[in-house]
């Protein structure tokens, strides 16, 4: 990535001003800059159709070919074991909050769910909409979220285990999966999707919405476990039922076709980068740009997360002076960054540094946050 | 639209050989050349912001403006009366047809459903799938859905009464919209929203997927009278609500910015054509050449929808010939036209003609009809 440069407009046919920053956002989020330019540059003519990716049938050969090749490879870059089936859907992980209950829940059953925050909560009050039973097996409420609890006690027959991955909010992530006993989890990887190997032992069904790690927003990427489809009930609608997609490969009514292209080219990247493996070791190095600012000036950068538990995905901090945050908010815009805000429930800075951030954008953010510790400290 | 010219590639140096060809696919299908374009323009920064517009937050000020500037000009193009929403959900059609009995059926009352094919019978079958007591006020069954049923008797006390404005399958369309009696119309614009002006009078709620004539598939446009709100069910999840979209103006988790972004240029150039007065015009018109070919030739071309019920987006037919009907599509892609096959259930032709395909491809498609007879008639 460099921050800007100039572009030979095709048709204007003079040389534009072009710039790229470093944009730090929660998500929608930055893309490889690889991935935009390649659909930019076939945006009018997909591969010689003499049509958009965008204007094509989602029942033609053209496009056929790229949803099937992108879960072919989401298949192999994700190592999914063959009981899961894939599935892309919409509506992002609110729309499964309210699916996960209608679908795996039994009749007379329990559910359990692990309460890091937000994202957790509003996962158990679609739960409690629906009347379903559950018991909050774990929660890290007592202190604002900063933590993972850990080791979680599971009690046993309980129909599934929902837990959220990574909290964007507090910038807390589960560095391993927690053991669910004899059930099995449902986990929320929205803002850690596809940033590291994932150990699938103790997994029922993962999803995501695309727009942190893996492409624009409006397409969620469901991958669950077969076995789940015998729980559905008859009085779910067609569309609410994971079934309904598994049979026709997420084609029973019209997909959001460009984010099927985009997440196709996002993994094409992933493979490049050498798979999750090395996108995990570039992420750790990344986030410890960051993270080893923050720990080398304790009085004056105060991390929100507990150390065992950052997340590598949004790195969450606070000034001690906290009457600085906007000027420190002013001087990142002036330096090409973006996006660093924090979430109202915290306050202070977040730095959302997923895969497509490039290092030297940890860079420049580390380098800022000495230089303003030097001029402020 | 021109077929084909030489394109400056941007960081290649050199000239590439593009290709546009005329896409009657009934969708996703044909967007304007001057939209595509200017997308692909502005795809790695977007107004200078360093960012594509796939890569902001939708809570940032840039995609915020995007955003509320893409709904008023729908609500200026469409003429949307004030007692209407405009919300902007996922999931299509097909999850409409769930949402509508869901939130809009009163416990006790009685839904009324038109039935002029494939797509109407979707929408009864999840009213049956919800236990939501429905009558059929109408039906074309007993013609392959080959005419729209007129004059409609519509008993009184309904809570809505559903129909499909346009069938893209047998190609039939509701010239005026029946009267609905002491009720509202739930209408399926899904394949002639935006094509000609709507009278909103006997309208409680309107809905369409982008992906025929405004835009890139993913995105939902519901246009619903706010009364509708207050027969929500207690039990419903708040994304299955419209009131949740309405309070939080389509953000209340994030949407598909893209197809936000790119409906909001549709609706520009929707503006630049002299708006739906002039796009129904255009559209006459442009059926016109087609139709003219097959009524000149009754014996050679076979229309499928009754004359006076006929679509102005997709043109069925068939030939008597039927045995010619791969040669005539194997001459259409030679002559740089694609997407002509007809559905299964109605066999034959179709020609989708939505917004973005401009009278020079219906004019070649109606010059190659003649010329197809000539050598095979």
């Amino acid at each position: 990535m460099f921050s800007n440069w100039l572009y030979l407009h095709p048709y204007k046919k003079k040389q534009v001003f072009m710039k790229r920053i470093f944009n730090f956002s929660a998500g929608p989020a930055t893309l490889p800059l690889e991935v935009l330019t390649e659909a930019r540059d076939e945006f009018l003519d997909f591969q010689g159709s003499g049509m958009s990716i965008i204007e094509m049938s989602h029942r033609g050969g053209i496009f056929q070919k790229v949803h099937d090749e992108s879960m072919a490879r989401l298949r192999a870059v994700a190592a999914i074991p063959e009981r899961f089936d894939i599935l892309y859907m919409t509506g992002g992980a609110s729309t499964q909050f309210a699916l996960i209950p209608m679908n795996l829940a039994r009749k007379g059953g329990k559910a359990g769910y692990i309460n890091t925050g937000v994202w957790s909560k509003k996962a158990i009050e679609q739960a409690k909409i629906l009347g379903v039973d559950f018991v909050e097996v774990a929660s890290s409420k007592d202190q604002n979220h900063n933590y993972i609890p850990s080791p979680i006690n599971v009690p046993a027959g309980l129909d599934y285990v929902h837990m959220t991955s990574n909290n964007t909010i507090y910038g807390t992530q589960f560095r391993t999966l927690p053991n669910p006993g004899d059930s099995k989890l449902v986990v929320d990887m929205s803002s850690d999707f596809l940033s590291r190997p994932i150990d699938w032992s103790h997994i029922g069904m993962a999803y995501a919405g695309l727009q942190k790690n893996a492409g624009p927003s409006g397409l969620t990427v469901v991958i669950i476990d077969r076995e789940y489809y015998e729980r559905e009930k008859e009085e779910t609608p067609s569309m609410f039922r994971y079934s309904t997609f598994a049979k026709e490969q997420s084609l029973y009514n019209t997909p959001p076709t460009f984010q099927i292209y985009m997440f196709g080219l996002v993994l094409k990247w992933i493979e490049k980068q050498g798979g999750l493996t090395a996108v995990d070791a570039a992420n750790e190095k990344k986030a410890k740009l960051i993270y080893d600012v923050i720990d080398a000036h304790p009085d004056f950068y105060l991390g929100h997360a507990r150390k065992e538990d950052r997340s590598l995905m949004n790195v969450t901090w606070n000034l001690a002076k906290q009457e600085l945050t906007d000027d420190f908010l002013k001087g990142t815009k002036a330096a090409s960054m973006d996006g660093l805000k924090g979430h109202r429930s915290v306050g202070g800075l977040r730095a959302s540094i997923y895969n497509a951030m490039p290092l030297e954008g940890c860079q420049a953010l580390a380098d800022y946050m000495k230089d303003f510790l030097k001029k402020n400290g």
